[in-house]
C-alpha cells in the first residue's frame, strides 16, 4: 500500500504544477468580465459539476449573482451574462448542447478545459486551459482539484478587489442548516 | 391486476374529497402572508421535498423569492420571511430542527401536514391540515399529491391577485434546458 | 379572487379529464417493460424533473433500480435498460440529446408527453400522450401533475402486480431524514 | 490587486501544511473501516456537502456503495453501514441531527473536522482532525479544499489496495451526460 505521505506529495505536485501553467492573462481578463456582468451562470457533469457549484456558492457569498444549469431557481439568462463551462474533452454533450443555446442568448463564453480542438473551445470567448498530459491520479481527480483551487483564488482576488471583509461575507451565508 | 381506471378513479376520489377538507381560511391567510413576505423557504424531505421544490419553482416564476432549505443559493433568513414546513408525521428530524432554527429568526411558520400532536404543530403559526385518516394508495403518495395540488392552486390565486398575465410568468423562466 | 373551491374544481376536473384520455394500452406495455428492465433511467427538466424524481424514489420503493440523469450515482445505461423521457414540447435540448446517446446504447425509450410531431416521438419505442389541448392553470402545471399523478398510478399496479406489503415497501425507504 | 501566483502560493502551502499534520493513522483505520463495511454514507452542508458528493462519486466508480444523506435513492442504514459526516464546527444543526439517528441504527461514525470540543467529536468512533488555526483563505475554503484532497487520497489508495485498473473504474462511470 503507497503510504498516505507519499500520495499526498503526488497529489499536491500535481496540483501545484499545472496550476503554475494557466495563463494569467486569461485569469484576469475572467475576473473583469464576472465583475462586470450581470449573473454568473456555470455548467458542467458530474465531479466537474459539484466543484462549479462550490464556485457559485461562493460567488453569491461575495455577493455575485452565480447560478448553475439545472438549479431550482434558475432565471433565463441574457447578453448580459456569462457562462462558465467547464469539461476536460470539451464534448460532453450538455455541456455543449448548453453553450450552444447560451451563445444563441449572446451570453459571454468562458470554457474551462484541457482541449483546444473541441466544440467548446470554438464556443468560447476566453479558454481557460488547465494544462496537464499525466496524473497518476485515478480518472479526471486532477482536473477537478484544480477546477475547485482555481476558482476559489479568482474568489480571494474579487474579495480582495471588492475590498470585502469577513463579516460581509458570512452575511450572505445560509442560517438555516 | 387492478386495471388503469380503477386505479385512477381511487386516486381522483381521494385527492378530491382531502382537498374539499382543507380549511379555507387557512389558505388565505397563507396567502396573505406569502405575498407580503420579503423570502418563501420550504423544508421537507423526500417527496415531499421535491413537491415543495416545485412549489418554489413556481413562486420564482411569480416574482416571489423562494428557496429550499440545502440549496446552493440559499440566503439568510430573517423575520421578514416564512418557513413553510410540510411533513406527514410533523417529526421528521430534519424539519423539526430546521423550524426550531428559524422560530429563533423570528420567521413565520406555515406547517402543511396531518399531525397536530406534533412537534411541528407547536412551532407553527399556521397549520394547513391535509385531512386524511386511510388512504388506498402506497406510502405517503395521497400526502405528496396533495401537496403540490395544494400549492398549485395556493399559485393559480396569486397569479390572478397579482393580475400577472402568460408573457410575464414566461420572462422568469429559465431558457438554458 | 377566485375562491379556492372554485380553483380547486377547476384543477381536478382538468387532471381527470386528461388522465381519462390516456391509451391503456400504452401504460400496460410500459409497466411490463419497467417490470423485466434491469435499471429505469428517467430525463427532464424543471418541474418536470421533479415528478420524474418522485418516480425514481418510489420505485426504488418497490424495489425497481431507478436513477435520474445527472445524479451523484448514475450507473452507465445498457441495452437492458429503460430510459423515460418527459418533456410537453418534446424538443427541449437536454432530454433530447440525453435520448439520443441512449439509443445509441441500445436502451429503450418512452417518451410522456403531448407532441406526436417532436424529435423525442421520433426517438421512441412507446410514447404515452398525456392528451389536452388547453388549460386554465398557468404555465405547464396540468402536464406536470398528470406527470406524478400517471407514474403514482403505475407504482400502484406495480405494487399490486408484485404483492408487496406495507411492509416490504418501507424497508427500502430512507431512516435517515 | 494581489496577484494569481501570491494566492496560488498561499493557497498550497496553506493546504500542503494542513495535510501533512494529519494523524495517518486514522486514515488507515478508516480505510478499513470503508473497505469492509456494507454501504457509506456521508452527511454535510454547503460547500462541504459537495466535496463529500464528489466522494460519493468517486467510491461507487471503486465499486464502494455511497450515498449522501438526502439523496433520491437512499437506501436505509444499518449497524453494517458508516456514516461520514464532516463540518469544521462539528456544531451544524443537520449533520448532527443526522448523526444522533445514525448511532441509534448502530452505524460507525467517522468525523471529519476541526473541532474536539463538539458534539459531533462525542458521537464519533474515529475523529480525522483537519489541522489548521488561521488561514489567509475567505471563510471555510481551506476546510473544503482539504476535505476534497484527503479524500482523493484515500481513493487512490484503495483503487491500489484493490488492484483497480483504469478500464475496470471507467465501467461504473456514467454514460448519459
Amino acid at each position: 500500500m503507497t503510504e498516505y505521505t507519499e500520495v499526498k506529495n503526488i497529489v499536491i505536485n500535481e496540483i501545484d504544477t499545472t496550476l503554475d501553467g494557466i495563463d494569467k492573462k486569461k485569469i484576469e481578463k475572467s475576473i473583469s468580465l464576472i465583475c462586470s456582468a450581470d449573473k454568473i451562470f456555470v455548467v458542467g457533469t458530474g465531479r466537474t459539476l459539484l466543484m462549479l457549484q462550490a464556485f457559485v456558492k461562493r460567488l453569491n457569498h461575495l455577493g455575485i449573482k452565480g447560478y448553475f444549469v439545472g438549479e431550482i431557481n434558475q432565471p433565463p439568462i441574457t447578453e448580459k451574462d456569462i457562462l462558465i463551462v467547464a469539461s476536460g474533452s470539451g464534448k460532453t454533450i450538455i455541456p455543449v448542447s448548453i453553450t450552444n443555446l447560451a451563445r444563441k442568448y449572446n451570453a459571454k463564453i468562458i470554457y474551462i478545459g484541457t482541449n483546444s480542438k473541441s466544440p467548446l473551445y470554438k464556443l468560447a470567448n476566453i479558454f481557460i486551459e488547465i494544462p496537464f498530459r499525466n496524473s497518476k491520479q485515478i480518472m479526471n481527480s486532477l482536473f477537478e482539484q484544480n477546477l475547485l483551487l482555481l476558482c476559489d483564488i479568482i474568489c480571494f482576488i474579487i474579495a480582495e478587489k471588492k475590498g470585502l471583509d469577513i463579516k460581509t461575507l458570512w452575511k450572505n451565508h445560509a442560517n438555516l442548516e
